[in-house]
């Protein structure tokens, strides 16, 4: 073993190749999930399967109410676009982008990290899909280790030992699912849909339900998933 | 008026001095709490009247559940120090410091501040008093000042836009109850002790209260705090 590794893991297809990644690279894992009022709680559901089947050493989920904020269409009473061309999503920052989420996503692995002396983190964040997040950019996760750094004991201690690792951020959805394929990730434990049918099964109209689609097809991978139902 | 700043505002001493300097520096305030699993909620209640006697545009309290993570005599089952000489505290990293308290209230407040379109977040960190928690140092300050600068709609347009402001970070206890005597702080409606007693009064043997007492003997001034019980 690599020593303990905090793992974000939403239950969406980039976090479980992370974590894939996270175990395939020796690491004993702390898997960390957010139920942050989110629309549909499928994903936790999909993220508890996965951390089971990834045998991590511990999954905790924190309950913190995102809505409190409003903002987003992933948190808001607003609708979630649909049917939008996935060339034109790159265009400005989408209304699903939740305020300042992964700062609060990765300010809350840093405490699970701190607590079971971990200084790896995982995070599954990627710049070309999501180029219009923020808080997916390459900058942003540099500066975010190194305020980290700072942030805690170890970082008194010595403060360039934590490592933000993002694995996929320069990579396109196809070579995620390729990776994963590698590693023997089963995406038909993950969901990604924005906005869920009630029996789980993926709308297939959302942004998210349309990049998914596009990384199977060019990869030349049947989605199993999309399978499912 | 200047603007919207959010202030974070715990009920104790010093983010009350923090929610008057920003209310006389001519800002509009958005103030956040945090319920936190905290083992008393006194403070919360004087943030509320805190809020309430600033007039502040509105008051958020955000519940986390920081016992997730346990590691804090302030969120676990674990014995708050008492009766420790005020020249011991700074060696080491105590036992009251919640892993990545800061970083995740900071977080917090940043995503507020993007939805009320706010670019400045005052916060009552004192690096004298506290000097062993990590996440009260000037430089960790300015990195996670760079960092939210990086994480936000904001800092897409403008990476220097937004704002941390610390005006106590270099005063001491004293110090801080004379400016905020100057600004007219009614310390009564504050709090705090780590440890209080069911009735809401302060214990007057944990760190806290022992810092309190020192900053008000020093700075010449009775406690309207103490006065009341």
């Amino acid at each position: 073993m690599k020593g303990s590794a905090v793992v974000l893991l939403s239950g969406g297809l980039d976090s479980a190749t992370c974590l894939a990644i996270a175990r395939d690279e020796g690491f004993d894992v702390h898997a960390i999930s957010f139920d942050y009022g989110q629309r549909h709680r499928i994903e936790l559901d999909c993220a508890r399967e996965l951390a089971h089947a990834y045998r991590v050493a511990d999954h905790v989920i924190c309950c913190i109410d995102l809505r409190t904020f409003g903002g987003s269409a992933l948190t808001a009473d607003v609708d979630v676009p649909k049917d939008r061309p996935v060339d034109e999503m790159s265009a400005g920052i989408p209304i699903t982008y939740v305020p300042a989420r992964n700062t609060i996503f990765l300010s809350f692995a840093l405490a699970l990290a701190e607590v079971r002396g971990a200084v790896d983190i995982f995070i599954g964040v990627n710049a070309l899909d999501y180029s219009g997040y923020p808080d997916c950019r390459p900058e942003y996760i540099r500066a975010y280790e190194a305020m980290a750094n700072l942030a805690t004991r170890a970082g008194v201690e010595d403060s360039s030992r934590l490592t933000i690792h993002t694995p996929l951020i320069d990579l396109t959805k196809a070579e995620i699912i390729r990776r994963g394929q590698r590693l023997g990730v089963d995406y038909g434990l993950t969901s990604s849909c924005y906005d869920p049918l009630p029996s789980g099964a993926p709308c297939g109209h959302c942004d998210s339900c349309a990049l998914r689609t596009k990384g199977f097809s060019e990869a030349g991978v049947l989605d199993p998933r999309t399978a499912r139902w």
